[in-house]
């Protein structure tokens, strides 16, 4: 599908979902492409990243935590671009860039939210290995988890792009490392390809036995992406001093109402308190001016040397974006989701 | 009430209690007054310190919160003791120490838990404004809490022997402190007596909205000591980068099975998130080693100079010691609850 060069075809917010998001939430819309003022650059969309936070900026959020998309607006994320025109003295015609361009073939930069990504040869890779969902996984699992040689880490979602990451970071620091995944298929991935002890299948309805039995001498950190059932299976696995980085609440996100009882905040909150749990919020986007220089040098030399990888799920195509997230809720995709929006 | 010095009169657990304790719970019973070994002292008790966490310990609990008291045994207690006689080698008769002998009028101890008290001249101190409920508040607000200058800080149980420190030392650093206790009387104290911006009663239906009245800058750090409703207040209001450390949640103790719902979990994992919220347990055991001398010296000097204080509440006699603590989990003491067991 080769897209008029003339029109820039947006995916914008039709309609804040009422708990899943569907189909009509979105719309597919077209307008003209924009040209770019002094100081400006013009993107072409090459690869769309896909993340479950989208579904959050979907709705009227808090601001602290990112921006709402104001309805009409193109959905937001992170993309690979092509810089098409530049009136920006940093960047030229055909730089590949790390972007915010959204949902949509075109947009315009300032060229503060922009990276060049040189010559990288897999440019999509930017938006999941040396991206945010790994950035993610390396600052809520380094300097909040802090995995000791020995330790017992465990994490959801893990063929996922921050999952998949989590685990093989702990691995390459000593820890055991137990994964939560959506199927057979994912398990034995996490397993045989991530190098994961144990993957166990979240649909199981013995997943709190079977993670006890995995968990021998308990869990020191749970790197909390899902929420949930998960969370009510790790919770009295937790050892004394256990750290729970909570970077994603996916099972949540679809969820309009406080769910019916029982409260189980109040036993939370006793196991907090007895086993002197430290339960830490993280947003990814508080962290780059710190500590994205060492993760992307660190990543590089792990990526280089092979020790980390992370499979990609690519969907072809700006229009399947919205059926590619709605799945993604769901637990449908296998590895980091990106659409490629156009050719490099 | 004078008890026969031959005779060692004990308050034993006669029965796990079903929600709130009754005194059929305990039971007064006596026994001969032991004889120390080679190694080891008798102590006499002069003051038996009440505290919240003494409801837990009377449950079945991990043992890696602190030990259960067994069924029969004497109730487990911080005391201010005098050294009734001693064939240990760094301790005479005479000294007073701080120890750990329990509701009961003697007690051996083989000196590993014991600490000299010198000539202090208000002895029951070492149990409140010197001892562990201060240094609980101060480990919790300094090292978990970290208050900035102009930063809000909101404590419950606000004239009791944790908050009260709690509030003062916030004041110490600069902060604005808002607190919460069970009437008019003790909300008066807190800011008359104790230096807080604001103490707001805890009774009031509307306590929500005047806290949020009351935090116009919203909240920096809420030391959790009570939970419950108090922390249902709190949640909307917390900062981005809040601190949440838990030291206690009274309101809780008494509870036999998770409360009805709705849910209240999935919506404080997503406060955690959005607003990267630490929350972090404290066991005040875990730090007397590394931290009590620090917290000694300060709160010395603090005392001294008449910058925190501590209201005691004083009840005389062993045998009233069930009652009191029955009193103190409703929120009957005002200030530091202690049992003056016999006179120095």
């Amino acid at each position: 599908m080769k897209p008029d060069a003339a029109v820039n075809r947006r995916v914008v917010l039709a309609a804040r979902p009422r708990g899943s998001p569907t189909p009509r939430d979105f719309r597919l819309d077209e307008a003209a492409v924009p040209t770019p003022a002094e100081g400006q650059v013009l993107l072409r969309t090459l690869y769309l990243s896909l993340d479950p936070y989208m579904r959050q900026v979907m709705d009227e959020i808090p601001p602290v935590y990112a921006p709402s998309v104001p309805l009409g607006d193109p959905m937001a994320g992170g993309t690979v671009n092509r810089v098409v025109a530049s009136r920006h003295p940093r960047f030229r015609a055909g730089d590949l860039v790390l972007g915010r361009a959204g949902w949509q073939d075109y947009a315009l930069s300032d060229g503060q939210d922009l990276v060049p990504l040189g010559a990288l040869t897999q440019p999509s890779l930017a938006l999941g290995v040396l991206g945010m969902p790994a950035f993610t996984a390396y600052v809520g699992l380094l300097d909040i988890g802090r995995p000791q040689r020995g330790e017992t880490v465990v994490v959801a979602a893990a063929s996922g792009g921050v999952g998949a990451v989590v685990g093989q970071l702990a691995r390459l620091k000593g820890a055991r490392v137990v994964g939560i995944a959506g199927g057979a298929d994912k398990c034995r991935y996490a397993v045989e390809e991530l190098g994961f002890d144990v993957c166990l299948d979240r649909r199981d309805p013995r997943l709190a036995e079977h993670l006890a039995a995995a968990c021998p001498n308990g869990i020191d950190i749970y790197f909390e992406n899902v929420g949930g059932a998960v969370f009510e299976a790790v919770l009295p696995l937790l050892n004394v001093g256990a750290r729970v980085p909570v970077c994603g609440l996916i099972s949540h996100y679809n969820e309009e109402t406080p769910p019916a009882g029982p409260n189980l905040l109040p036993g939370v909150m006793t196991a907090v308190l007895q086993k002197r749990i430290t339960v830490q919020g993280l947003v990814i986007l508080d962290h780059y001016a710190d500590r994205f220089d060492a993760f992307f040098r660190d990543m590089g030399e792990w990526v280089a040397a092979g020790q980390v990888k992370l499979r990609e799920d690519v969907v072809d195509g700006l229009e399947n974006a919205p059926t590619a997230l709605i799945g993604l809720l769901q637990g449908r995709n296998f590895g980091k989701l990106v659409v490629r929006v156009a050719d490099v």
